[in-house]
């Protein structure tokens, strides 16, 4: 079985035209697929007006337990649910899922260190054989960025990363590509120009471009991420514009490719 | 197959300590199971965070797209995945599900007669086929009130059709028992009297009990809803509290049993 992953991130999910746009597309891609989409800045906004203050340390929210209310709301609810009706009206037969649901995917509390996230879980396990017989059901599992564990119930999660740990259990019984839709074309050489799209990237360049601080910030753990999924059995990881998913999947004539 | 499908009303999901309890008990209960939730006040507490205004008509909520949003969330994600990791660390495999996920439940917005309930939902047709598939996974799917309208996206049903509607749906290809948890013992000869519990009504009581009025006001559209099921393949309906699920379905003891 070939399956493509596609994560799709929290700018895209923040602007109605655009997930739309990229939910075309996405019904378009042939084959068996899922979904794993992002947060956003809806939680943001609900949390500000049901007067859950948001904290975030380097990027990432610190999840007590009203955010985690607030976040099963709007991840589990309110997006997973829009986007898998809008696919269910474009022809994929979508099921909206948490890491909770058939206890896909399970995680754990992510111990504290120097940083308290609170509720926010690290994958333990993907339930691969579920997904595996979703999938030949005919159906397009979407996934919200929060997994289950059994002391702590419900807990926050990193879309990227949940996308590799998904991408990672699925490889050992199927073609697995891996690809991380956000806002620029692919990886860049120069950050100013989006043109400098650098085509493919193994893990000996990757090394280097780091050295060069050529990829830099939050692009480090989004590749950490990736070649944590080639270096476990995922054929390949593509990184691409939201607007370019098809022509970087089907097509491959845009993004960046990751290769072991 | 035997398949126990079970409605749990609002008032039971607004008390914490009553659902948790509801759902131990739940979780006992062997065999093929559903459970279908209801949605209760905290959508209305949320919406009047949110400045969104709650209208009933009838005890029925005008669902306008501000209000469809806000029970998305609330039905959709925060008490559906509650549900499912608290069943999840009690032993039992649930998957969250509305209509939508799967195109499990078809519905058609509800014409405007006198009264406009904007974004509300009547059942054309539950999805019998993946349903029995996830129950032979071992999966305990776990619905919110919503449909999904091939035109509209999601639509607000009420939950007790909408069980009645599964419970149909199931029938022909396996032995269906519904049951109605809520509040009091079962239906009652004297509504002032908790222990006046009629433990057996046909359509033929049925009728008599409306003309004595016996039967009112909210307990019609209740008992239309669960003598539709039993006239349609359903082998019987129990109408009991939620703390006597397990002498009511598996005991027998308690509660009262519609049959044909």
């Amino acid at each position: 079985m070939n399956i493509n992953v596609i994560k799709i991130g929290g700018n895209i999910i923040n602007d109605a035209n655009a997930l739309q746009s990229f939910l075309k597309d996405f019904a378009l891609l042939k084959g068996a697929k899922i979904l794993v989409h992002g947060g956003g800045k809806i939680a943001t906004e609900v949390a500000a007006k049901l007067s859950v203050e948001t904290k975030m340390v380097e990027g990432r929210r610190i999840t007590d337990s009203a955010m985690i209310d607030i976040v099963t709301m709007v991840y589990g609810g309110l997006i997973n649910k829009k986007i898998v009706a809008s696919l269910q009206s474009l022809g994929t037969n979508a099921i909206g899922l948490t890491g909770a649901d058939a206890a896909l995917i399970k995680a754990h509390k992510r111990p504290v260190k120097t940083i308290d996230y609170g509720l926010v879980g690290d994958v333990d396990e993907v339930d691969a054989a579920n997904l595996y017989k979703f999938l030949e059901m005919g159906l397009c599992p979407v996934f919200a960025p929060l997994t289950y564990s059994p002391k702590h119930g419900i807990l926050n999660t990193n879309a990227d990363t949940q996308a590799s740990e998904i991408a990672r259990a699925l490889a050992p019984k199927a073609n697995v590509s891996l690809t991380y839709c956000f806002e620029k074309k692919g990886v860049l050489r120069d950050v100013e120009n989006d043109d400098s799209v650098i085509a493919e990237i193994n893990p000996e360049l990757y090394a280097e471009l780091k050295s060069e601080k050529v990829i830099f910030e939050g692009m480090i753990p989004k590749m950490d991420n990736a070649f944590a999924a080639i270096g476990n059995g995922v054929e390949k990881v593509i990184i691409c514009r939201a607007d370019d998913l098809l022509s970087s999947v089907e097509k491959k004539k845009t993004g960046t490719r990751l290769v072991p």
